[in-house]
Order: structure tokens, then C-alpha cells, then sequence
């Protein structure tokens, strides 16, 4: 089961995910300019990056909707990016963060599972309802695939619905909790040797409140955890939402993938670029360290 | 604006939203054998499909589910399929249920309403918070764009969360209501020269008890309504989602796109195949004005 090795992966190369929103503009001019299309100067530098942080990070997220944004080739770029991550034997997310229902899901679970553009692990968003979860779970249990439905979110937004309280449960329910509560009910009856779900959700460190809470709340729920750095979220609030130190994987896009911005800009190429990012994860992997000590 | 041709095209050519959600299986045998990839073939028969129903239907839904389990060759047809919608002068609604925010929603909206994959419509799944609406907006009051938000759907599924009651407003107020009371501040500041806002909403006509309170409470927002057929719906029900005759489409999929299953399957091809959706279309097309009289 691919949450197993995500577990196992968190203890050997600790908590990072590496967030591959490439868009072409992260990418160094100098070797922009060698291609002739944007989408093959994003891979180019797509691989540089996963060469030198796949050995200290956990995973790789990949955000398909920089690649939608380039059309065909960009979705050419996104299928060998989810390959070359799987060639060095690393754990992909594929951050779609899809929902639709029945059949459609089915279609979507097809689409994402296998096939040109299958990785190991989806985002799920549960809007529609758990029919709209279901076909996703009937595919991953065939072959220990995995998935991160939405829960709390990181951003502002998460306050417009994820947060508003139910009349039907205690007073202090919130549509979050709902979604947790029956993401618990899926991972208690498909558990990995490590205790967690076959499913998890993703949590944001931005709302530290509550997270000792939620942490306690969904023991056997893996978290995706978006929100470090840029979107306020630090070590120590991350360390909340973790459990004996596991339980959770920590994304970070853009403060990576462009930590090469903050060197020498105009000398840049993919090589001192992806050195640049693997200092950051470094970096960053042990500042969660330290705040879980 | 897109929401105004649509209401156009409601007056002249009817309600129905064919949706061209086409599985391989759904293209006549002896068309599939002729393309040496399932895509072409579904590009083909979704050709004949819009040739034979553009001038009876309102638009054209295209779920982007079943082009992606086809891969790179199945988003070439979806694009192709876009095209064709529009070279044929009628109107594209992008079934992609995306969510996601800030600068990734961004990505999606360039990715969507421009480029490749350019749509005049796409459905948005609200999830993640009004942030993650608000960036396909500005895009859309740019070039006149539309977009149907995820409120309450058709699903059984849809109970799960949709349907919850809120504490926080009067007691009956389910989280499909927050959702559309939100919609209709933005249609309220952004409205067409029907009345109706340049975003609409998803309102299945699955739950009929409250589809004539759900029609009074959001008078200024367009529906798109699933629902009808298979799912149970019948032209009564979708009546109680309609003001004067219009303010909706209603998708069907299946039951037109593989209405030629019910003739004689083993003689069809693509030319009698699309004549036996024509036919289904106009049945529907009939059924709703009948029941809106």
C-alpha cells in the first residue's frame, strides 16, 4: 500500500513534499531559452529538481493545472514527470484535486490510477458527496493506490463552507469535521501496517487553534499538509498536526523550486537551480525535525 | 456575454445541454473498427453528434472525464471537440468540476477560457471557498466567459455535505443555500441583459420538493440541471427550476448519445447513430416546453 511507503518514507528522508507547480517563469532563463516550447523547458528542469531532492524529501506533488495551462504538451510534461519520479523510485501526488460521481469518478479513477498520467496518490475534493469518494476507493484497493480528500484547506477561502457548524451534531461540528469523521469511517475498515488509511485528507497548517484538536480527533488519517512557509504556516505549527513523529507529509512549492531566485539569478541553470532547491528542502525537512523533538 | 447567448439559443432552440460524455463503448461497432485509436473514434462520432443536434439544442456539455482516461490522444479529441462546438456556432460547457485557488485557479482559468482547451462555459466545484471562484471571475468579465458553480446536484451523494443544516443562519439553511447566496452577490453585480448572472449554478431536478423555494431564492442565477432520465428527473420537475420559460438547461447524456442502442444497433454507423440522438433531443426539447406551458 502506497501510504505504507509514504509512512516509511517520512521516517528515512523525513516529512518534505516537494510541490512541482512548475510553471515555466520558475524555470532559469538561460535554459528556458534552449527549448522550443515551454512545456519541454518545465520537464528538463522538472527532472533537475527531482534528481536532487528526491533522496531527502518524502514524495513529489505534482499541480496539474500548470500543466493543463500549457494545453497538449504540457500534459505530455506532466505524464513523464509523474514517470521520471516513479524511475527514482519516489511517491508522486497527483494534485487534481478531482470530484464528480459514479461513473464519471470511475472514468476520473481510470484516468489517474493508471495509464499515462497515473501516480500514486490523487487529490480528491468531496463536494458531491461520498459516491463521488467510492470509485476512487474501489480502484486504490485493487492496487494499494492512495488519495488526499480535502478536509481544512489552507487558504482563506476554507472560512466560506469548510467551516460553518451543523445543527444535526454538537454544536462545534464543522463541515470539515463531517468530511473527517467519514474519511475515518473509510480508513478504519482499510488500514496499512502503520495504522493509517488507505485514504487521507489534507489539513493546512495555517489555523494552529485547532490543529492539536484535529490532530487528535483523526489518529489514523494520514495529512497532506499544504500552508508552510509562504502561507504562514512555521515548524512548530506543522508539529501539531504530526503523531510519534509520522502521520503527515509537508508541502512546499514555490519556495523550493525558486530558492534559486535568491542566489545569483542571472547565472542560474537547471543544475545550480535544483542544488539551490535541495538546500531548501534540507532546510526545511529539518526545521520539522527539530520541532518535533 | 456567454450567459446571454445561452439564454438566446433556451428561446429558439430548446433546453436541452447534449452532453457529450463519450465513452468509446458508446460509438457504433462498425465506426470504431475504421481508427486505429479509441479517441479518434469518439471524435468522430461526438462530430456526428453535434452536426445532427446544434440546431435543436441549446449547448453542448463535455465531461473532461472521459477524455482524460483516454490520455494525451483523448484531450486532443476533447480539444478538437471544443472546436467543433464552436465552429458549429453553438456553446461549450467545460464539465471539469475544478477547485482549487489563487494562482492555481488562475492556471485552471487560463487553461479553460483560452488556449487549447478554450470553453465558453466550465463548471467549478466550491469546496475549497470563494477564493477559489473569484480568479475564473476576473478572467470571465474580461472576455464574457461563464461558469456554472456546484450547489445542489443530482447525486444521492449530494446529502452527505450539500444537504447539511447550518447553525449559524436560520435553521433552514443548508450549506447548497450558502453556496447560492453567495452566487447571487456575484450575479447581482455582474448581470446580463436577461437578468441573469454571468455565473449560473449546478441544480439537479432529482429533489423536487424544494425546487420551486430554490427557483424563488436565486431568480437572478441560471441553472444547469442534471438530473433529467436516468437519474429520475422527468419534464415536470425541471418545470419547478424554470422562470418564464427559461433560466436553464438541462443536460442529458447517455440517453441521447446511445439512443441508437434502441434501433437496430447491429446496421449503425455515425449517420444513424446521430440521427437517432436529433430524435431523442427533439423528444426532450418537446416534453419541456409541453410541461412549461
Amino acid at each position: 500500500m502506497n501510504i505504507d511507503k509514504l509512512y516509511d518514507n517520512v521516517e528515512t528522508k523525513g516529512h518534505v513534499c516537494v510541490g512541482l507547480d512548475t510553471s515555466v517563469e520558475y524555470v532559469p532563463p538561460k535554459e528556458r531559452e534552449k527549448y522550443s516550447n515551454d512545456a519541454e523547458a518545465v520537464l528538463a528542469f522538472n527532472k533537475a529538481l527531482i534528481d536532487a531532492t528526491h533522496d531527502v524529501s518524502a514524495c513529489f506533488k505534482v499541480q496539474i493545472a500548470y500543466y493543463e495551462e500549457m494545453g497538449i504538451q504540457g500534459l505530455k510534461a506532466y505524464s513523464e514527470t509523474l514517470k521520471y519520479i516513479k524511475q527514482k523510485n519516489s511517491l508522486s501526488i497527483a494534485d487534481i484535486k478531482r470530484g464528480d460521481i459514479a461513473d464519471t469518478a470511475q472514468r476520473y479513477a481510470n484516468a489517474h490510477f493508471s495509464g499515462e498520467f497515473e501516480a500514486d496518490f490523487v487529490t480528491i475534493s468531496p463536494y458531491m458527496g461520498m459516491d463521488s469518494v467510492e470509485p476512487w476507493l474501489k480502484e486504490a484497493q485493487k492496487n494499494g493506490k492512495g488519495a488526499f480528500v480535502l478536509m481544512r484547506t489552507s487558504n482563506k477561502g476554507m472560512r466560506d463552507f469548510q467551516y460553518l457548524k451543523f445543527t444535526e451534531e454538537s454544536s462545534s461540528t464543522r463541515l470539515y469535521n463531517i468530511v473527517g469523521n467519514k474519511m475515518t469511517n473509510i480508513a478504519n475498515s482499510n488500514t496499512g501496517k502503520h495504522g493509517y488509511g488507505i485514504f487521507g485528507v489534507v489539513v493546512g497548517c495555517t489555523e494552529k487553534e485547532e490543529a492539536e484538536e484535529i490532530r487528535k480527533s483523526y489518529g489514523s488519517l494520514f495529512f497532506l499538509i499544504p500552508g508552510y512557509g509562504a502561507q504562514g504556516g512555521a515548524a512548530a505549527d506543522v508539529a501539531l498536526l504530526l503523531q510519534n513523529g509520522n502521520g503527515g507529509v509537508v508541502n512546499a512549492s514555490r519556495s523550493i523550486i525558486t530558492a534559486w531566485k535568491n542566489e545569483k539569478p542571472e547565472n542560474a541553470d537547471n543544475l545550480s537551480a535544483a542544488q539551490a532547491a535541495r538546500k531548501a528542502v534540507i532546510k526545511m525537512r529539518d526545521e520539522i525535525r527539530e520541532a518535533i523533538k
